[in-house]
């Protein structure tokens, strides 16, 4: 018997399925999961992921970089603020960053205590995490961190890229697993476009961060999958 | 400003959404929706949706035929199945008729009360309905019923069908109501074969009931809208 591959579209579905034992991969395009990826592969030591940006900066005594934003905008007295790009240019090499996220960071606390394991996906690293969860052989949970609990298109055609690349190592049940895939494979030929009417999508050329979407859409620009040890996320 | 046009994916989403004063379209694809539009085209003068079996069989006192299933046969002592098939042969000339739903009573029960209006929509009627709502210029919310509160894939191309022939007089704001238009955009050329792979599909193929599948994806067979009206639908 195959392990199961699901997808859960919003943190408001997460009850209907198991967590338990599970690889959880934590999905929140726009842009934590990018942003992780980014900082981790341009040397930072860990992401600390905090959901509070009044709780963020206590970290910063602690000798951590803390980071977040506003409506496009680096929170005051804030070091770095959530565009990749940001870290991709600093200097991080060895650095800790405490990273202000909702949708990321509060599927990241619905899911640790019970998951097997929790995983940091985004574009960036789909073949490198599609290896590892076939290697695993594990039982798979795609979260979709989603917008205040909203389905959102960009994490589901992330998820459904995923479930097209291995589903043939996995057993799937939920139509939200299909729809996902469904959904990817009428877009992968321009993701772009597709993704132009999508609420996030204005929400970030609003805030003049088109830039970040074309990063965000990135493929296999690094080649390890960010994991949750103990409340940091790590390499 | 033009009015909002809205998809919940599932019943467990719904506390996302504004319900008090938009029209409420319920949407069971496999089979309650489209038995419903096909027991009122053949005659049925109401329809009494019931959620329980048991509350089901109470009805039946008041002079009302009762009809339900499970796993594929008509319950014992019941009057009819859940077959559209049944309903297009029974003469049902001035019949109430208490239906037994599970995902689309619990969608009408929980919107009844604040909608102000409760439509029932399925590919049967796709041109009438959507003339309907264009015609009222109100607030709409598409409500698909889901499979125990999962998304499913049939409800949601439905969803997607109307979206797309309605949302120029409309304002979509969620990437639900977009989602939902691309998949049956990618689907349309094929609703069958999208749906191979679905749940609901597999469920009702094992129970020997493909050929409801295929009329439940008809079009336009009928010209009407049906509307609760105090606890019954009614044309």
């Amino acid at each position: 018997m195959k392990p199961k591959l699901d997808v859960c579209l919003t943190p408001q579905l997460l009850d209907l399925h198991k967590v338990a034992g599970k690889t959880v991969v934590i999905i929140d395009i726009f842009r934590a999961s990018t942003t992780i990826c980014t900082a981790l592969g341009n040397g930072a030591k860990a992401i600390i992921p905090v959901k509070d940006p009044e709780y963020c900066k206590q970290y910063r005594s602690n000798g951590v970089l803390i980071a977040g934003e506003k409506n496009g905008l680096k929170l005051e007295g804030f070091d770095l603020g959530n565009s990749p790009y940001e870290y991709l240019q600093a200097d991080l090499s060895g650095k800790v960053i405490a990273l202000t996220t909702t949708n990321g960071t509060k599927s990241i606390e619905m899911t640790k205590n019970y998951a097997a394991g929790i995983y940091v996906g985004c574009f960036l690293n789909l073949t490198a995490l599609s290896d590892r969860l076939t290697e695993e052989q594990n039982d798979v949970l795609l979260l979709c961190a989603g917008w205040r609990n909203h389905f959102n298109l960009e994490d589901t055609l992330f998820a459904g890229a995923l479930v097209n690349k291995i589903r043939g190592d996995f057993d799937t049940s939920f139509d939200s697993t299909l729809g996902a895939e469904h959904l990817y494979l009428s877009a992968k030929g321009d993701l772009m476009d597709a993704l132009k009417k999508a609420s996030h999508y204005k929400r970030l050329k609003k805030f003049g961060a088109e830039r970040d979407i074309h990063y965000c859409l990135r493929t296999d620009v690094n080649d390890f999958v960010p994991r949750l040890v103990k409340d940091k996320i790590v390499l």
